[in-house]
């Protein structure tokens, strides 16, 4: 689907890890899904991240994955590479979801260790090569995500993954710059002139990713401002303050819904937000998430304001 | 099923949380689990916990959990409670999954809060009180077992779902003693007559858990030495100090097998054991998790032999 | 001054960990510390532990230490054994700490890993060889709160420690009664006939440590109620139950104190009852503790009302 | 003694956390702790920070704290300003070492929570409050170590108390720049013209600590390669890769004699390179900690070979 063999997925720059848009019945809006595919692509996000920990795959079922995952690829056409999160508990699943992904259109699969259990690294490490052999020539991701699953990944483990063509690289979703350079300088040594690929998932760090070694981010920002998201991850001279201060500022605005509405996750704000907008129809996240009320909007007031709105290219908004 | 109304299901005793068998391909073998439910009602055991942690239903689809399911229900014919676990990571998919349960024969089922996300108190407030609504009359048990899901529950939270008829029970999987009589003596007072059901599903703390406030036992130990799970727990007057003995080198010899082969689970010592009993046919766990090499289990030796096999009743052991 | 020799320091029942009374200006209340003394041994208590968590050491310097440690060892004139927590953030700090406590007349003494440092275990095992070393026949005691003191202390230096004679015993404050009963198991395992001393400092499960292998408890509550801990303990017949009742009570008082006044320990709660009852003269705590206010004691009411007061034996109280 | 009133010390820069030197009897080595400090200053760093974590504060009692700090401020004589740190258990005891480290010559103080209870934000609120009023005008850092020191400082309490005056800056030693850039940009807002210091400890990331808001850094590999360390933080054109380079080398080093030595902190490594180049005189560490074996600084090879070794300016090392 790409110019380059999918074993050789390049990922650079801003990977959006798009939301999923839900219809009121929690099913997925096809329709809402590939206009917000739009509008992030005509911002010029340079890939999909789909069905991460902001695209609530937690909440789906194999045939709501495998809807959103087909009609995403089918707006994108093979425009910008688009990775989908096969996460499970357990890597027998993992496997399957993994297969049901490449079917539905996936150029690359993410996963991490199966997480239910705090399994060992030992068995993480059997995981990512068991799941590798079955999945084949598709590029295989690990997702670094220790708030969500425990225990952390080691970072011996990914560079022995890496040395062995195991994993093409991974996604880092904790704030850690530390060990995010030190797992970016280990596994450039270890790999070689087509390195391993490592993405920021942080969401106010954009622009210092690549002074640690990222070659892309996947900030869940990117799905309200992904233009500035670009600006600050390529340093465009003159606008990294100004951009970086609208990334925290949406940042604030999330972290104010959930202070107020008593949830866990940034989620509900950017359904939010979209729906506030036009780009997606309902601001249904997955139980037992449940969208801010209306007063909790509006008391974003002058943030909300501040930001400027996502409209569909093809005009339907 | 029983002769009591499932709304007020009594577990009392030992609910042996039984592993389940796999075949070499990692489906669910069906006769073993029928003969390992012979072998565990013939010991005597007070009820079943079926697909919980150590059932390894991180690993299951929903088809093979809901064969596990109907081969023992088929089997107990009603004569002790069935609990299911249920857990998923969001509250639909735990929904679909408690209808599939109670579908299957299941007398009541489980659920830890949905296990990806680290939810807060009010989204893990609406999980529970969504699936009650949702399942009805069938008897909803929490389940706690912090060291897989994050973050632990709040004793107010659960006195609150206690009080207004939401759950009807709780298991606590964890070795915190002080934290279990708390929550006991808080929904003791908060429930009327029949009160909220209280497990410990610690290993080795089968013969203090009465004295903290348990109405039974959920432990893992109860797959390899049952009748002395029951001794223990029930004080049997002159064993407790040789039953205790028991378990607790039951769980030596699965940490050894966990620290000769990098596992973080005692199940695959417990399959391994059954086993090599021939209670089930094969000693398959779900990856990313693997059965012990024949050399490690040789190493348990002396521990191993100073258990009495389990034996099927109807003789095909 | 015990008719035992030191390094035979036997431990049984409950050990008091007397708080450490306080003038208004933060000096050591040796009055007050003498008449608590008198209290606690008139109400039967086996034993004190001198300037723990409870005895507030972190706020006191050597001098403020040495005085509270004279006058209680004199007050106690050799009827029950004296240990003195003598933990320091180094090892050279506690060598010196060890010996002031000895001088001032304590029969044994204990120390957590440095904790400053999250240590390692090579580090933690040296500490305790070279304290032991310093410190001669006194005997040591660990001292086991990893909620205060990172890292955990492992099961497997515990026992070569106890095996090599460098550590006497240990007190466990954490509430995890299974790890106790391994440590209790393989410790026993490890020694000879004068065994390792097993002591649970968890506050509301006085009556189930023996059977998890304690040889004594070191409740924070026996400062409040002795005489119910010391029933708990030995199971005397008939009252277990009503004074596990009382013990759960005076846990619950001090956790409403701390849920009104925004402290993170039950030390505060501790005081104010004393002071209430005439048994000490201040209710101050050490910076940055204060006490509670007038109306946070009041509101105890019925709960503080059930409490039979502490009197002194000489009267003056 | 400097220029500035000392209520508007500016931190700006590499302010060196100066390792402390002992003569093998673990006493301080004056002699040692000049030249280190001559070495520093010549090097260019633009302030010291005394007593740190690095500076191994948790094995030394006052007399050596204040021999330290009164040799390194008359070998400074004013040239640039040195904060020291005066972390205790307690209030009470953290006031007092403040003052004698005003006494003894420091420009400012730095104090984390007390250290050993797991205080309530309450409670550390206080701690800062009390502090502030009793050591005046005094400039005073808060010291966030959460790896240390538990449970972590949190923002708005921070902010609280930059707006009121209580603080004048940070020291944040944790790698987390999501975090450090939320509190940059919060307390930037909260104070005047005059900003609140954001001084970042953490040892890899100098160079990206002015775009997360940074004033200073506080890198421990800045008693190994100090001018690296200035030429990363200022962003000097041209070199900063490579002093990224020089500085994670050093990092891999300390890494490297870590894990082979089994010491759980870099402060081992960094006091035998220092002594291998001659600039202090003995590697003595504070027990637990002990010096690496001569094998181990062997192997670190052609790692310790690439840096350049420091030498006192006046001739004598």
């Amino acid at each position: 689907m790409l110019g380059v063999p999918v074993t050789n997925l390049r990922l650079r720059g801003v990977i959006a890890p798009m939301i999923t848009p839900m219809c009121p019945d929690e099913t997925v809006d096809e329709d809402s899904a590939r206009r917000l595919t739009r509008v992030l692509l005509s911002a010029g996000v340079d890939g999909l991240w789909l069905l991460g920990t902001s695209g609530e795959f937690a909440a789906l079922d194999a045939g709501a994955r495998a809807s959103l995952v087909e009609a995403v690829c089918d707006e994108v056409a093979g425009r910008v590479p688009v990775v989908v999160n096969v996460s499970q508990p357990g890597t027998a699943l993992t496997i399957r979801t993994g297969r049901d992904a490449v079917r539905a259109g996936a150029d690359g699969v993410a996963a991490t260790p199966p997480f239910y259990h705090p399994h060992s690294p030992a068995e993480i490490d059997r995981h990512y090569r068991t799941t590798k052999d079955a999945l084949g020539d598709v590029p295989l991701f690990a997702y670094h995500i220790p708030q969500n699953v425990q225990p952390p990944l080691d970072a011996a483990s990914i560079v022995a993954l890496a040395a062995d063509g195991v994993l093409q690289g991974m996604k880092d979703s904790q704030p850690n710059l530390q060990w995010f350079r030190l797992v970016a300088d280990r596994t450039r040594e270890a790999t070689g002139p087509d390195p391993f690929t490592m993405l920021m998932g942080t969401r106010t760090l954009v622009d210092v990713a690549a002074d640690v070694g990222a070659h892309g981010v996947v900030p869940a920002m990117a799905n309200l401002v992904p233009a500035a998201c670009r600006r600050a991850f390529f340093g465009e001279s003159g606008t990294v303050r100004e951009d970086v201060k609208t990334i925290s500022g949406c940042e604030a605005l999330t972290a104010h819904v959930r202070a107020t509405s008593g949830t866990a996750t940034a989620i509900c704000a950017i359904k939010a937000v979209l729906c506030h907008w036009g780009v997606i129809a309902s601001d249904r996240v997955g139980l037992p998430l449940v969208a801010p009320a209306a007063d909790q909007l509006e008391a974003l007031g002058t943030a909300l304001a501040a930001l400027t709105p996502l409209t569909d290219p093809e005009g339907s908004a």
